[in-house]
C-alpha cells in the first residue's frame, strides 16, 4: 500500500439538491466536502466522488474495481439502491473492500446487510438546532484514535441514542454524549470476511459538521484503518481434498 | 424463567427420506434424536420437533410465539425455506428468541443473514469414513463449558475448517482439532439485538454424533445460555421527544 | 448451581466509621444495605458481610472455600488490603471464583491485578451533591440487563469519566451519562481464567445509591452471571506426554 | 510515524550460552536472528538488540525512552528479570509501547503483569524433535496477516495447548494444529492502556524457527501493528472540575 489507499466517497446527494440549508452548507455536496479533504491527505492515493444518481449509482464494476476504501452517506434514498448494488457492496467488503459508513448510513442496505441486525436507534433534531454533542475515546491505543484530542464536541448535533442495535463492535472507539441525556457508540469497528467496516456518527445534511476538521480526521483514520490488506495467495474455501496430513 | 425454557428443535428431515445411512441411525430423524435428549433435562421446560415439511415449514406464528430457543439442523434443502420465513426467524431472534445453530445450519438462511458475512469454509468427508476430531474448551469460565470434559473426542467427523467467513464471535468457547491438519472454530457465541445466537459445529448425517452423549450436553447448555432475557419495559428506537433533560 | 450461590459480601467499612454521612446512610455498612437485599434473592443461597478489620481481613481460606461469588467495595483503604490477601482474590477468581467490583473498587488490588492495567479514570464529586448520572443498557440481550429498566437515572452521583484505563470488555452492558457532560463505561464483563469479574459503577459512600432498587438489582444479576461453572474434570496445563495422537 | 518505527529487541540470551544446539543455531542470539531481518523491513527505522545480562537489564530508561515497540523473548531467567524492570515494562505499555511477546514469553514477568491471568498453558517437547506445526490465520482481515498465506507450516516445533491461560484477545489471528492432537490460540492481540500487545507462539531455542522467513514476517506485522499512535494532548485522568457542561 506504499503508494496510499484509494478513495471512493459515495453520497446519496438529494438532500443536497431539496433542502435549502443544505444546499447553503454545502454547495457541491457533502461527499465533495469529505473529498477535498481527503484527497490531501498523505497515505491517501486518490479520491473520487460518486453519487447515487450517477451511472450505475455511482457502484459500477469499474468503480469498485478500483476502491480501496469507500465511504457512505445516505439517509432519504436508501430504499432506492437497488438489492443487486447492496449486494455488491457487501460482497465487495467481504471480499477486501474497506467501508466507512457515516450518520445516517446506520439503515443503508449495505451496512445494514453486513451487520445482520436492524440497525435502528433513538434520534431526535431538537427544534432543529440540534443539541450539543461530546465525542469521547475510549480506546486512545486505536489506530483510529491517532491525532485525534480525547474529546470532539459538535456544537449543534441531530442526537442518536441507545441502543443501537448493530452487533458488538469487534472495538469501540468513540462513545458519544448529547446534551439531552443520551449515550451513542459512535465509532465501531468490525472486521466482515477479508473487510473491514467503521461507522462513525456525525455528519448531518443540515448542519457543518463535515467542514469540521476533527471530524474530518477521524474518517481519514478510519479510511486508513479499513484499508485492505491481504492473505497471500488467498483464503481457499469449499471441498480440500486431499488432507495436509496423512488419514489413517 | 423459573418453569424452564421452551425449546422447538428445527431439522431439515430430508436426508433422513433419502440417505439409508442417514435413516438407520436416526429413524426417527436427527431432531427427535436432539429433542429426546433435551426433554429430559431440567430447566427445560418443553421441547417440540419440527420440520421442513411440515405446515408452514414448522415456523407458524403459533410456534414461534411459544419458543424460547431454536436449535436449527439443515444441509441440502437450504434453498427450500422461504425468504419470508428466514426473514421472520431473523425477526425473532433480533426480538429475544435464542437460536442454536447446528454443523451444517452455518450456510442455511436465518444463520447468514444474522451473521451478514458468506459463512463458507473448508470441508472434506473423506472416504465416507470422515476423520478424527477433537473440540476443545478455549473458555473454560463460559456457561456453555459447564460440566463438559476439556475435550471432547469425536471419532468419526466431517471436517470443516478455517478460515469460517462469520464475524468474530463474542465468545470463543471451543476450537475443534482434525487429524487431516485443519483447525476450526466449533463453537461461537454472538448476541444480536435482544436474542443470542449459538453456532455448534458437531453432527452430520451419516455420523451417531447426535448419540454421543458430550456433544448432546453442550447442545443443552447453549440452549440455556441462548434463553432469552427481557429488558423491562423494552427497549425504544426511533423518534424521542422531548429529551430526557432541557435542553439550554 | 441448583441450590443457588453462596455470596461474600467484602465491604472496607472504614468511610462508615468516619463520615457521619456515611453513618447516617448505612448505619451497619454499606456491604449489609447489598447483603440484606442479596440473601432474599431466589438462586442465591447464603450471603456473608466481611470487612476489612476482620481476621484475615475477612479473606481466610474458610471464607474463600465457602464463597462462589464476592462482591467488593473499597476506597480509601486499598492499601490496607495485604500482597497476600490481593494475590489470594486473584488466584480464587482465576480458579472460578465470581467477582463483582463496586464503584470505588477499580483501584483495589485484586482488580488491579486481574486487569493488568492502571484502571484509572476521571472522577468529580461536584459540590458535595454530584451530578445526575443515567445508565444505559447497550447490550440488551445480556443476562445482566434481564429485569433491568432500558435506563437506571441515580440523581445524585459521584461522576467517573473516561478515559478508564482497564481492558476492552468483553462484554459492555452499561454505559453511563453524566450530567458534566461525560460518559463512562459503567458494567463490564471479563472472563478471567475460570472466573468472571464484573465491574459496576454505581455506589458512593455518601449517597444512597445501594438503597436504590434498579442498582441492587444489577449487582444481583452480575452475582448470578459470575457464579461458577467448571469443566469437567478440570483443565490440565504443565507438560503435556505422551500426545493424544501419534507423532510419526 | 513516516520515518518508521524504532524496535528494540530484547532476549534473554541465555539458552544461547548454554545449549551447543541453540549456539549453533543462534551464533549471536535469537535476538540478532530477529533483528537482522526487521532492520531490512520498510516501515522500520532502527532496530536494537539486548539482552538480559546488559546494563540495566536492557531496560534502562535511555533504551525505553527511544523504543517504539519491544519484542520479548525469555524463558528460563524469567525470574532474574527484576519486579522493578518488569513494571517499568508494563507502565511503558500502558503508556503506548508496543510489546510484541514471542513463544516461552508468555511467562515472562512483564507480559503476565499485563494479562492479569496465570498464562500457562500445555506444553511438550517431544522426543528433541518436536512435532509439526500449522498455524492457521482465522482473522484474513488483520492487519497481522497481511502477505501471510492462510496458514504457516512448522516442521518441528514444541506443542503449546489449550487452554491457554490469557484474557480472551481482542482480536485472534491464528491458531495452531499440532501433529498431537493439540491446538492453540497461537497470534492474539490486546489493547492495553495507550499501548498494543502481540502474542505470537513460534520459535524454540532449540528449533530453527526465528530462521524461518514467514515466522519473521509475522513479527514485523506484528511490530508494525503495536506501533503507538497518540491522543492529541494526551488523555487526563483524575479529579476534573470544573465540569465542562454546568451543573444546575
Amino acid at each position: 500500500m506504499s503508494t496510499g489507499i484509494r478513495v471512493t466517497v459515495w453520497n446519496e446527494g438529494v438532500h443536497e439538491k431539496e433542502l435549502p440549508r443544505c444546499k447553503e452548507l454545502y454547495p457541491d455536496g457533502m461527499g465533495r466536502a469529505i473529498g477535498r479533504y481527503l484527497e490531501k491527505q498523505p497515505g491517501i492515493a486518490s479520491v473520487r466522488c460518486v453519487e447515487l444518481d450517477d451511472p450505475d449509482q455511482g457502484l459500477s464494476d469499474d468503480i469498485l474495481d478500483t476502491t480501496d476504501v469507500m465511504t457512505w452517506w445516505g439517509h432519504c434514498a436508501h430504499d432506492r439502491v437497488t438489492d443487486e448494488n447492496a449486494a455488491k457492496v457487501q460482497d465487495r467488503v467481504l471480499n477486501g473492500m474497506g467501508l466507512v459508513v457515516l450518520h445516517s448510513g446506520h439503515m443503508s442496505k449495505p451496512f445494514r446487510r453486513l451487520m445482520g441486525t436492524g440497525c435502528m436507534l433513538k434520534w431526535r433534531e431538537w427544534r432543529g438546532v440540534g443539541e450539543r454533542e461530546r465525542l469521547w475515546v475510549v480506546d486512545p491505543a486505536h489506530p483510529i484514535a491517532d491525532g485525534i484530542p480525547e474529546y470532539i464536541e459538535i456544537p449543534h448535533a441531530e442526537m442518536y441514542g441507545e441502543h443501537f442495535d448493530v452487533p458488538q463492535p469487534d472495538q469501540l472507539v468513540f462513545i458519544s454524549w448529547f446534551q439531552g441525556g443520551d449515550v451513542f457508540r459512535s465509532g465501531c469497528c468490525w472486521h466482515r470476511g477479508l473487510g473491514k467496516v467503521f461507522y462513525f456518527r456525525p455528519g448531518h445534511e443540515t448542519f457543518p459538521i463535515y467542514h469540521q476538521e476533527e471530524v474530518l480526521e477521524v474518517i481519514r483514520n478510519g479510511a486508513k484503518w479499513a484499508a485492505p490488506t491481504r492473505v497471500r495467495g488467498g483464503v481457499q474455501r469449499g471441498n480440500i481434498e486431499p488432507p495436509l496430513e496423512q488419514i489413517s
